[in-house]
């Protein structure tokens, strides 16, 4: 896709952009805050710019006045990219002009141009092989079976005492060799050296044809993507949410679902057509034919593996928390339901405990963390908090339990980060907010990146107090008491399309205090364990959806992060699907992701005393301890 | 079951046999020809013996004086054996006193008590383990996964790098481990050593529960035997008929209905709903459960084996004759449609060509053939004669098609091997035949045996000459012309339930005589291939069910067997079965069954000028050359 380069004024900040892109949301995915309270509506006419040079498409509104228009003036939410631009943000429309810089650096992205450059040691080297053989036609001198022709030819290039063959290719197998004149393509499954066993044959040279999956299953969505086995290649990825969230949000709701009655059953169901509707797709769109794909590699978290291979989890949430397997499983795609033929398994990544994945390992993989010289801290947010400290020496993990509250639940107007989502929030010195929504729609929600940003701007600009309390003091008719609780009003019913105000209560922030500490506590007891502390920390990997969107600074604001320069901060994205796709391309890789689920010790936080203390001592804004959160405390008391 | 023995009288021959089972049967399967002329149907009164001491049920019939009851005589046809017996043959029944020893020791059974007795360098080691398994409970400190947990106990017993396990298992090992309070019992595929497969695992200890099967699917007839794995004991043998019959007798038919539209779904339908009633059957009898087996053997002909697997045979009958595969093949039985778990295997034994097949290499491994010190001849005799010649240090193996002659197939009357079919004749110096049909049922028709006998029978008599002729000088009402054809009458409508006489006619006696030719042409071929000549050969063994019934001494003199000494040849019976069997019980010999299919040279009849040579010189009774079978042309010149 052709791309864009926008450079904004005053800042002289350069974007990427794709051609079509939304322009607000170039500004500020590049840490450029426009005023926009309408959330990118195009109904607040506030997010006004200027286009310098170039050209969009879009852009005029009757929010603007001729005169304004004639100017250059566009409104930034109504803008689609069409070339690169020169664009000025008036003054009017700045919100923040010290942010602008801080933004810009800190979201250092880990992603890659090719794999290579990601781990400079991985070569390509699939899990199945395809061979193309040309065969000796038969003759009464030469009359041995077909099988055993493949076989002879094979060992010229496949060094092997046996070879065996599966039911779908001896099937085919006379047939498919005459019609194509004695040459064919053998798909060659070659984990087993001394045995290994064709699973397809094709007609005439099929080398060049040759895929395999990369699947991420997550709780809430589910990521697939297509590979080249070629050349190592992403064709294309797809994504939508896990079918299994009709049956709960999240998985201990699920755990209990699956074991009544047919819950397993019914939750296995959901999964495998969610993916089976995503592969579908994206082979239709890559015109590739089901038969060329040879192999799945699938990542997720454990109680997601169980339930897609239809393995009980229920022991993972009765102490001590035993998952049936954690280790690396090669079984059949179509022994679960999907449609491929007998011998197209899935790999699934091996993960460490009941409530540290495959998902985990395949981050630890894809981000190197096993092979760091210095010492990282890999942190995957969710509804629970995975966390792996370590280097190439030695690796140890961990999950804590943050409640609901990131993915929407117990928070009053909270959602997931769908369509309408409130994702970013910043608020003026006269209390009013600017709202970012997710898809530019109406504001519904607030989803877990919007509650955190929502929070620290309420810190920053003094509207609550460290403990999480309303302060009194301020006169704005968004402060008020509901139902005895005291809430800020975000948007106003009639910006919205729910037909009522959207706030945040007390009660909100006292859940979303309680996750952050959790995860903050799970921090300090693992470097604690290892007699740490987070100035040692030369690097830290944010992975994770909710990870992504986060903005660094208002999770450090609030105390989830720990208070770091952003320099040190790294966004993986999906790094599960990152390590899915390295194992996919790689024999070497998917050998590594073994070893390090093998290497990697879990720290288990419950009933352990030392997290107890931590976690009640990050009960505050940002934490108790003011030689924690330094630079926030330095200006929280600045401003007040 | 009860033994009995019995001792006829006045030749002192001694039987074994079955408690409750037919006298008139016992003593012809002992050699004794008694006088029957009604096939063993009581109605003709003939078969009189009288009981000297012991008890038998039944045995007296109208068809007996008062006074000969009180003598002792009895039917011999009507009489059960209850106890050890004494019998006395009168002069009347016997029907042939000269033959009476000979028959005795032609007989050589290659039927052992154990394996062992039969291979000595046998060792029983089945091709799936199980281990008892006592696991240490989880604890928070101990918390591996459920199925590392079984990895972990594991490799203190069999030595492995990594370990798999099937879903069928993994469904199932958090409840069972738990309900059995971790001590289960595992099932371990252990073929690759290096990687060996959990396929099972059970409540407590059930190493004791450990079961195979060995089926032999014949063109005919199917045969499983079920296999105690713990003693290599077979518990029990079930047979019927395969339901592939339907679709046609032999296997070029059926390879010409696999063609034809669903042809080879149907034909592989019928084979495995013949298994599946089969080993269901003797599963239920033996009161095994299914769970209990762990995989299957099976040997067949390359045919039976295609259409097992629904592979298509197409190629088997187009020259140059190259089947799909002719390997051993490990497939999963579930994928053809046996109701097993996704790891039960059948190991199918390797053939050599396309009319050389797993059967052949089973017989020649449950023989011994391949370890012998002197030169040994295998035949396996049916519609295709399947030949084995050689020894310790190499093996050539032939097959030649005898046409459906011995399986009933063109012969006026002839009929398969069932219920009703006469399989001995003998004729005495008055023209008359004396006949024993299968299950002394009225006679109904001439299966393969009977008309080896009675064609030997002929030309000893001198009703026919050596061309197959019948002597016009002979004055019997048994012998007519009807349609221009001379037959000889064997039974006369009124004794048959087919309300027609069932004759021989010169017609049916040239079809026998080229399929007697083909065999002999083949024996000679092979043996002229490596310059050698019957006279070299130590010992024949005759393998398959026609085989086994047939009377040595009357394939010799019609020339299908080489004149040599009948303490030359053994019987095995179901050489494939037995071969079957060996390798259900040891992997030693398994692997030692896919060595000799490997090892064996086949030669090709087809267009063979010596073949064709040998073949019309062998269209003669015995032979054109009397060199070739001195002892019968003595025996016909002296009768002359």
């Amino acid at each position: 896709m052709k791309q864009h380069k926008v450079i904004f004024y005053p800042g002289g900040e350069i974007a990427n952009a794709a051609d079509g892109e939304n322009l607000l949301r170039v500004a500020a995915a590049a840490g450029l805050y426009i005023t926009a309270s309408c959330g990118g509506n195009q109904t607040c006419g506030k997010c006004k710019v200027i286009i310098e040079s170039g050209t969009i498409e879009g852009g005029i509104s009757e929010k603007l006045t001729t005169e304004e228009i004639k100017k250059g003036y566009r409104l930034a939410c109504a803008s689609r990219i069409k070339t690169d631009l020169s664009v000025k943000i008036p003054v009017e429309s700045q919100l923040s002009d010290k942010r602008v810089l801080e933004k810009a650096v800190s979201k250092r992205l880990l992603i890659p141009e090719t794999l290579k450059d990601l781990r400079p040691d991985y070569h390509l080297e699939p899990l199945v092989n395809k061979y193309y053989l040309k065969l000796p036609q038969p003759t009464k001198e030469d009359n041995v079976d077909d099988f055993s022709r493949i076989k002879r030819e094979l060992r010229q290039i496949s060094n092997f005492e046996d070879c065996s063959i599966n039911l779908f290719s001896l099937n085919k197998l006379a047939n498919t060799i005459r019609e194509a004149n004695f040459k064919v393509t053998i798909t060659l499954l070659e984990e087993n050296k001394i045995k290994p066993k064709i699973i397809n044959i094709e007609k005439g040279d099929k080398r060049d044809r040759h895929f395999a999956l990369a699947i991420d299953v997550g709780t809430t969505s589910i990521y697939v993507r297509l590979i080249n086995l070629l050349s190592g290649e992403i064709l294309g990825a797809v994504s939508d949410y896990n079918a299994q969230a009709a049956y709960g949000e999240d998985v201990i709701t699920r755990i209990v679902y699956s074991l009544k009655g047919d819950g397993l059953k019914t939750l296995q169901s959901a999964v495998v057509k969610t993916i089976e509707t995503l592969l579908t797709q994206i082979l239709k769109d890559k015109e590739v034919q089901r038969e060329e794909v040879s192999y799945l590699v699938i990542a997720g978290n454990t109680t997601m593996m169980h339930l897609l291979l239809g393995i009980t989890p229920k022991y993972l949430r009765e102490a001590p928390y035993i998952p049936v397997t954690n280790s690396s499983v090669e079984i059949p795609v179509a022994k679960i339901g999907l449609e491929f033929q007998e011998d197209v398994y899935q790999y699934v990544i091996p993960g460490v405990a009941s409530y540290v994945g495959g998902d985990i390992t395949a981050g630890v993989l894809g981000t190197g963390v096993f092979q760091a010289e210095e010492l990282t801290l890999f942190i995957d947010i969710g509804t629970n908090g995975e966390l792996v400290l370590g280097n190439k020496e030695w690796l140890i993990t961990t999950s804590c339990s943050a409640g609901p509250a990131f993915e929407g639940g117990t928070i009053k107007h909270g959602m997931r980060a769908t369509l309408g989502a409130i994702e970013q929030v910043e608020i003026n010195k006269d209390y009013e907010p600017m709202l970012i929504t997710i898809g530019h729609k109406p504001p519904i929600g607030i989803c877990g990146a919007g509650l955190i940003s929502l929070v620290a701007e309420l810190l920053e600009v003094g509207i609550i107090s460290q403990n999480g309390k309303f302060n009194t003091e301020i006169d704005t008719p968004r402060i008020r008491t509901r139902d005895r609780l005291r809430e800020y009003v975000l948007v106003f019913a009639e910006q919205t399309t729910i037909g009522s105000d959207i706030v945040i209560t007390e009660s909100d922030m006292d859940d979303l205090i309680r996750a952050k500490a959790a995860l903050y506590a799970g921090i300090s007891t693992l470097l604690d364990n290892v007699g740490l502390s987070v100035s040692d920390i030369s690097r830290i990997i944010i992975a994770g959806n909710l990870g992504f969107h986060i903005e660094i600074e208002k999770a450090i604001t609030i105390g989830l992060l720990p208070d770091v320069p952003a320099s040190k901060f790294t966004f993986v994205g999906n790094g599960s699907l990152l390590g899915a796709t390295l194992c996919a391309c790689s024999k070497q890789m998917w050998e590594e992701a073994k070893k390090i689920a093998n290497s990697m010790t879990n720290i288990e936080l419950a009933d352990n005393p030392k997290f107890m203390n931590e976690y009640i001592a990050a009960l505050f804004l940002p934490h108790t301890e003011e030689k924690r959160f330094p630079t926030v405390f330095k200006r929280l008391t600045g401003n007040a």
